[in-house]
């Protein structure tokens, strides 16, 4: 028997706006699509409906501008209120150039603009920052489909990043709520016997990037996808997105160019 | 309606041995499977039943290091036919530390160990290195899935590599045929006409990472995963993974930490 997942892009979601209830939002769209939210699914939610339900929209007009961030303002052509926005989200400041500010955010995750975006957001110079804690965003989610729906799903914040050594970006799991971010092969046997080494597949990224494909990113607006399928995948509480960042030590790739 | 992109993993491929139709045993498995081939479907094939197909295994035992795999061996505490084997599958040597070795491949790609893995591959020893051209490993698969189905496909060949800043592993696309490796949203509107700046999807990457959810990676044995549902992608011919390689030169992330 063919071995299926199945990923549903629930049609019909409205405009997010700040204090909606997005749970009550997903559960309508999905009835409306004939969709069954059951036990085992997988939510994956784009982090911009999140964080347009918790108000995390900034009017770059209001933003007063440091002199740091008139400094990288400077050297990238980028706007400094901006700048300066990308700085207040940010724990670490890694590395400006040409239209570009990477950083290790406040959540640890490295990114380009602190995840910054103008993308989807309604009026000129409104901006949207990430949710304060993408994992916590997840959790209430996912205990308010909980008390709605009385299913366990697995709820992932998922986000678009660049990537290092490869051109595009693709999704990834920014925050996370009842599900394992990894399948730990580690250890287990291969085909042969041969004991499997380093294999610990981050599925929580390869889901978020599965369900962009249904996702779109322009006018598409399908923000909330239902992944099917996948029940042997570890559920629990507990679980944070932090898992899957590194320090700068643990990183193979420091340095190699 | 609800939009819905399926994952088909087809059980039942057996191993795979040098010289083996893998166009034939992909649709014989299908058949059994009850799946139909279909114009438009997605194809993901594992690294390893290509690189298997094609002879691209090697004892280890064979091989005599050189004077640099040596001094590389004894820095990683690896073996030294080992290192031997991946200095002669790369362009260029990037980054030797405890266990790892990271370069550029023959093929271009970052990664570690020239991809050359032990995991599925039968004998002490004995070890897969990646397709010399896996771009036309995948032309000849869909070539020879169009003669034997007359069906239009799109085939991308992945494997399973770590990333900069994040933990665990992903699936990415190392070699393509008749499917484009973006979606391009750069100069569209978004849902207030703004227009869309950056975002430059990685598709195939994104598929690679979806097929991984039903491959899994030890005794699964699934190495062929269909994609339905994805017609609005764009398939054309002479595409290449290459586009997917970026320079040092152009990788944002360089020098980050």
């Amino acid at each position: 028997m063919v071995k299926t997942v199945s990923i549903l892009g629930l049609e019909g979601i409205p405009m997010v706006k700040a204090g909606d209830d997005l749970a009550s939002l997903i559960i309508s769209a999905a009835k409306e699509n004939n969709v069954e939210i059951e036990d085992g699914d997988i939510l994956v939610i784009a982090q911009k409906v999140v964080s347009k339900a918790e108000n995390r929209l900034v009017q770059l007009d209001d933003v007063k501008p440091s002199e740091q961030a008139n400094k990288i303002a400077l050297k990238t052509g980028k706007n400094s209120k901006l700048v300066e926005l990308v700085l207040r989200e940010s724990k670490r400041f890694l590395k400006a150039s040409r239209q570009i500010i990477v950083v290790k955010d406040l959540r640890e995750i490295v990114n380009i603009n602190a995840g910054i975006d103008k993308s989807n957001v309604k009026g000129k110079n409104r901006y949207a920052l990430l949710p304060v804690n993408p994992d916590e965003s997840a959790r209430i989610l996912r205990t308010r489909i909980k008390k709605l729906t009385a299913k366990d799903v697995g709820v992932i914040i998922s986000d678009t990043y660049s990537r290092a050594f490869r051109r595009g970006q693709v999704n990834f799991a920014i925050g996370l709520a009842g599900i394992t971010p990894f399948v730990d092969y580690r250890g287990t046997e291969d085909l042969f016997g041969y004991v499997i080494q380093v294999k610990l597949s981050a599925i929580v990224d390869e889901l978020a990037s599965c369900a962009e494909l249904v996702m779109g990113q322009g006018k598409e607006a399908i923000p909330v996808v239902i992944i099917k399928g996948l029940n042997w995948i570890g559920f629990k509480e507990n679980v944070s997105f932090k898992d899957l960042v590194i320090s700068e030590k643990e990183d193979l790739f420091k340095n190699v160019w």
